[in-house]
């Protein structure tokens, strides 16, 4: 059972910010039609690819179905509309302008479709003095200052090395998608939705921007200390880091009696309080790992968890993706692809006990199903023969 | 009109995960009954203050009510359970066991309502061998692989300086709730939702797991390049940095003749394809700086929208916050709060037309409406005396 049975969507997205929303909808039992231009997604051109098809590609487009369409022939368009008919959600990511110069901009799809709840994610979003521009997850992460705070002050700055201005950018269409579902199916109208890059990556940051709004202090990188509450950081060990998250006062105690043997800590006017803490941090740094270097990570998170404080390792991607904890949860899948063979995806995070998320297929070559989806419209074999001589599929 | 007009949400969570994805809920026009602790959700110890109110609190908490229970006396227990009946949704994030152990877990919530959306939230999830362990962002950080991508080889480890797993966690909460009541609103039964903090910081990287899955390469951090495109990154110039966005085909040639004025470059085989920009990427790096350090940041940025090409300057987080573009998004709100005065929150991503997020309160002091609450419930203003007096609110 799933809980998305009987919505359909209309995706004409590409890259990463829409495709990864509209997957999630699919992984909830939406009904996904991918438009794509007849060269396909740009992303399918991304590498590492396994028998010529795209692994990023793959790992965002399980759950959809693919037709190949030509937007600026006149047959492609009324192809085109006559799908918007049957749709209940379009997203599009678009540089803004491009969907009205097609003709497919949100005035005239409801012309067709008044229902329909259309979807648009760009990089500033559809107004402002930046409306017109293109903008990228490295442009996003620039813009709302992400990047800076993660750079070393006076060093070259340095990016957040995974996308997730993008991400989030996909989460907002696909909570403010669902929230306006549920409005139609309680009867309410259709609508427009303009989700940004940048509105949905400060949005990610409520609690820095709200310390900012009172204490006019630019968060900056860091390391692994947090200025809000001690030990709450990583520290040295023998052979690499442990991270440690004991700042409450019961968990400091816990800490100081249970897993440094440290009892007199808890009387050191230093560290009587997490305000105290924090403004001793470096030397408590030092003094924590002056212990903790005597033994091992794996020696102190055992420590750790027989002493109910949370503290864990600092995996490398690959032992995440191999953790006991991250395979019991089932977060890997394995699809079998066409063209590509077995291939792996991350499961969706969404562990639901009555409507899970399903996986039903592997991401689509290139206008797999143009025919199938064609001939659902009613059009005959031949008349599918004359759109692709023409192009337009 | 909001979306989630009639969403009875009853949230028992504290810190960031719950509170955000609850404010959410608020936003769309849920009724949020944020059960408290008598001492207070502990987010509210956080600083900075405003006349002793936590600004953090004040930024996650908007749109909900706050009645305070002690949820280990019989009769705090025998009020949640009377919420409970007219709920659609409960929200927690105890370390897992702690609901059990207090008698209101899903399986006991169920048998007075069984069409609950029951939604935990945790660090590591309800299953698997670290299910018992608590888990704050920084530790979902090091285990799923996301702080040592961020960390330069052989330096001490460096932590995203932003709480992302903790909003991710809440963003999966999110969307998840959001199915489970299409699925309850189209006929559906309630069910159980178990969100990890480890899950969802692995699915915000579809793309990166989907490499390694593939050829192996743990990705690490590598300043603002991208390994997969160039010109992708930030550049230096005379006063600062601009971002590039210029890797396809198309808007490389655009940025050689347009930009920088070296239409020589086009012809350069290191240079002629994604791929080549690539292997040559700190020799493009170089050349293209030895032309960009000439002028400044908005010089640049100037010419790149001139051209087309998205670019843009790399800001401090007080200038993101005040870019005219987030102004004139709306994403800054000003709300007035009874004892803060006038605070400011981020506004919500979520720009939808037809039911527009809505900020209608701010956040409520400490058990701010316990007296309303118990009052719609039909306690006598004496019952609530004696339930104040013997410490249950």
């Amino acid at each position: 059972m799933s809980s998305l049975n009987g919505m359909r969507v209309l995706d004409l997205t590409q890259y990463l910010s829409g495709p990864y929303c509209t997957m999630l909808l699919g992984d909830f039992g939406a009904d996904v039609v991918k438009v794509e231009k007849l060269q396909g997604d740009d992303q399918r051109r991304l590498s590492p690819f396994v028998n010529d098809e795209s692994a990023p590609f793959m790992a965002i487009n399980r759950n959809k179905r693919s037709i190949t369409l030509n937007l600026k022939s006149e047959q492609g368009k009324s192809i085109l509309f006559e799908l918007v008919q049957k749709s209940d959600v379009l997203v599009e990511n678009f540089r803004p302008g491009i969907a009205k110069s097609l003709g497919i901009d949100y005035e005239a799809v409801r012309q067709v479709n008044p229902g329909i709840i259309y979807c648009s994610i760009s990089g500033y979003g559809q107004t402002g003095p930046c409306r017109t521009k293109g903008g990228f997850d490295i442009l996003a992460q620039g813009m709302t200052g992400l990047m800076d705070v993660n750079s070393p002050s006076g060093d070259r700055p340095v990016k957040i090395p995974v996308s997730f201005h993008d991400i989030g950018a996909s989460l907002t269409a696909l909570y403010s998608i669902l929230c306006a579902y549920i409005h139609k199916l309680q009867g309410g109208a259709g609508q427009y939705l303009d989700i940004s890059l940048v509105d949905s990556g400060l949005s990610l940051v409520p609690v820095e921007a709200a310390a900012y709004f009172v204490n006019g202090v630019v968060p900056k990188v860091a390391g692994t200390q947090n200025l809000l509450a001690a030990p709450y950081q990583a520290y040295k060990t023998r052979d690499g880091y442990v991270v440690v998250g004991a700042s409450n006062q019961k968990l400091w105690e816990k800490f100081c009696k249970q897993v440094v043997d440290r009892p007199t800590w808890i009387e050191d006017t230093r560290f009587a309080t997490v305000s105290d803490r924090v403004a001793h941090i470096d030397e408590l740094e030092r003094i924590i790992e002056l212990v903790l270097t005597h033994e091992d990570t794996g020696y102190w998170v055992e420590k750790l968890d027989a002493a109910g404080i949370p503290g864990g390792p600092i995996n490398t991607f690959d032992q995440a993706l191999r953790d006991p904890q991250v395979i019991a949860r089932d977060m890997i899948v394995e699809l079998e692809h066409p063209r590509a063979g077995k291939i792996k995806n991350l499961a969706s995070a969404a562990k639901m006990s009555g409507t899970p998320a399903q996986i039903r297929m592997p991401a689509p070559t290139v206008g797999q199903h143009t025919v199938d989806i064609l001939s659902e419209m009613g059009l005959t074999t031949s008349e599918v023969e004359a759109l692709k001589r023409d192009k337009v599929v």
